[in-house]
């Protein structure tokens, strides 16, 4: 049965050519790739990621700990700060059996892994975007001496200002920048007696560019498994390695404003407007036939709750075209974690299979 | 227990007083309230909105109708324009005694609905903010003419435009535009031979300023439930009236860039940015303490997917509070609706009663 609009749609095809693609070429370089879930939540949508089996995953939240340990995924990075009161989570699951790695970049933090003995990496800022200890600060030896040789698995970076970055040589040298920052702080911790195993960077803009990843093991990356419009804004893919599209109707037009009105709105897409920074706003997404490709300069203009408007690309020199009310039609995200959080599941198709429904891991 | 962090926390008080405020309100007026369940998607909330027992309700999807069904809720408006595909699940759920009446604004619409015999009001559009036919079209008397008069239950509008109206005076304008619009309607309808018993109008600004709603049998409105920081921007409410926040945990310090680190990222307070138009941006959100008023000037700056930053409001003299890790404080939204749909359930306090957790429905 074709499930009711809207829905979030995952083209297994697209899903599998971009995970052969990051995988390869990690592999080639070096590291392990440890993906981020926090993209998809969902272990069937890793598997592919990973090639077929549980390996090491990168989570955003305990609940996604949870129930990939559940789904038998055992080697888990905690990749968010870790709040105290979060660690009787963190040991039951260590309890299980399950690695569970988690991320700090304080004194304080520190002193309460250690007096739970709890294995950590130090988050370390390369470019100023959110958390972790500056490269250089004395913080990083301070803190690696209250957690210990043995708590102290390694070394952290994510090169946020990479979203920002648009040319295939600035990606490049986003990347070595990240790659730097983490094998110097690595470097400094081994001089004063720290083993540091670790050396993890990523982001899905610097994995793609990166020319040479010396001095670092593993590769987190999360959105390139369904890709967006922001990521094809920064040059990372092509629309046509777009997996997601979240299915919508025509329940309406308003002709003389040039609007077609459908049943999506930002319940269904999410409120992320992150081209709107970008050198081509995208709005709320791109449209596209349902089973086709993209409607020449149909966006989704407008979001209310329940409500999309769909309008031409201002300048744009064609007409709108006249979709029937009951067309169905795909609206490609602007970003792609922002829209799969709005949806419980995704109705998988393509591959010359039948289509599936995978579930999502909601809450925290 | 203390549910984790990040969590949405409802206050059963400030619930309870905006529920009566508006009931008292429209009942003073007139017409009946028909309280908009897409902001809480929950029956609890429902029930506290209409006096302790099921009343009518407004609906934006028919998961929502078909929850509130279980829940005894009977007599209830789809209020997002009908997609002919969904017509069986509409009909389905008047087969088990739901009075559910749909929206429409075409032809093709009223053919299909008409078809099936399932009743509708038509969509007026009043100020140029969604779908509806102009007032004063011809396809008013259309669309009557293929439904007919027992099908043609009445008309609706909503005022959209209110959201951008900052006086008083000028949402009271915008009620009474609101209201005539709709009555206008109605009387050429009855003039053409349809009885149209409904005229249906509302949002949560006009709701709060309409002086007058002679003409108007039932009135529509649902942010009020929980009030947010776009609502107390337009003047509607105040910040003592926001039932909802997100309780969230610092988990670091960025102090040389004036950031205080939080595990409440977008997917906890969505990516909702609608302060950004009115004259004070609040940004992601105003920070409040946990059991306690807001903190003067701070503000949710950044979010990523769960990180939050803590700052300062542009221009403030005040210096950054130092809460330590571990530290809950809470964040009031920008948007309820936006925020309430990044969480399965709320954690409801206050009133002198203990703890509960109230589902919301999610879906389509």
């Amino acid at each position: 049965m074709t499930p009711p609009t809207p829905h979030l749609r995952l083209d297994r095809e697209v899903l599998r050519r971009n995970a052969d693609r990051l995988r390869a070429r990690i592999t080639a370089l070096g590291p392990v790739l440890r993906p981020h879930v926090k993209t998809s939540k969902s272990p069937r949508v890793a598997e592919v990621l990973l090639g077929g089996a549980p390996g090491p995953i990168t989570v955003s939240t305990l609940r996604e700990a949870e129930v990939f340990a559940d789904a038998g995924y055992d080697d888990v990075l905690y990749a968010v700060g870790i709040a105290p009161s979060k660690l009787d989570r963190v040991r039951a699951l260590r309890e299980r059996g399950v690695d569970l790695v988690v991320l700090l970049d304080s004194v304080e933090q520190a002193e309460a892994v250690a007096g739970q003995g709890v294995p950590a990496l130090l988050e370390v800022d390369c470019d100023g975007h959110r958390g972790g200890v500056p490269p250089d600060s004395p913080a990083v030896l301070e803190i690696a001496g209250v957690l210990g040789g043995d708590l102290l698995r390694g070394v952290l970076t994510h090169a946020g200002e990479s979203y920002f970055r648009y040319t295939p040589e600035e990606l490049a040298l986003a990347a070595e920048h990240e790659r730097a920052t983490a094998v110097r702080v690595a470097e400094a911790l081994r001089a004063g007696g720290f083993p540091c195993p670790v050396v993890s960077v990523g982001s899905t803009p610097t994995a793609h560019a990166a020319r040479d990843l010396t001095g670092v093991t593993e590769v987190r990356a999360g959105n390139y498994a369904f890709f967006d419009l922001v990521m094809a804004g920064v040059g990372v893919c092509g629309l046509a390695d777009l997996a997601l599209s979240v299915v919508v109707t025509v329940i309406g037009h308003r002709r003389e404003r040039g609007w077609i009105m459908t049943d999506g709105g930002w319940m269904a897409t999410s409120r992320d407007r992150g081209t709107g920074v970008q050198a081509v706003d995208q709005a709320y997404g791109v449209v596209a036939l349902e089973d086709g490709g993209v409607v020449p300069d149909l966006l989704m203009v407008g979001a209310s709750q329940e409500h999309g408007v769909l309008g031409m690309r201002e300048g744009s020199a064609r007409e709108l075209p006249d979709f029937p009310v009951g067309t169905r039609l795909r609206v490609l995200p602007v970003h792609a974690c922002a829209t799969a959080a709005q949806h419980g599941e995704y109705h998988v198709v393509g591959g010359g299979r039948a289509p599936e429904v995978w579930a999502r891991v909601t809450g925290w």
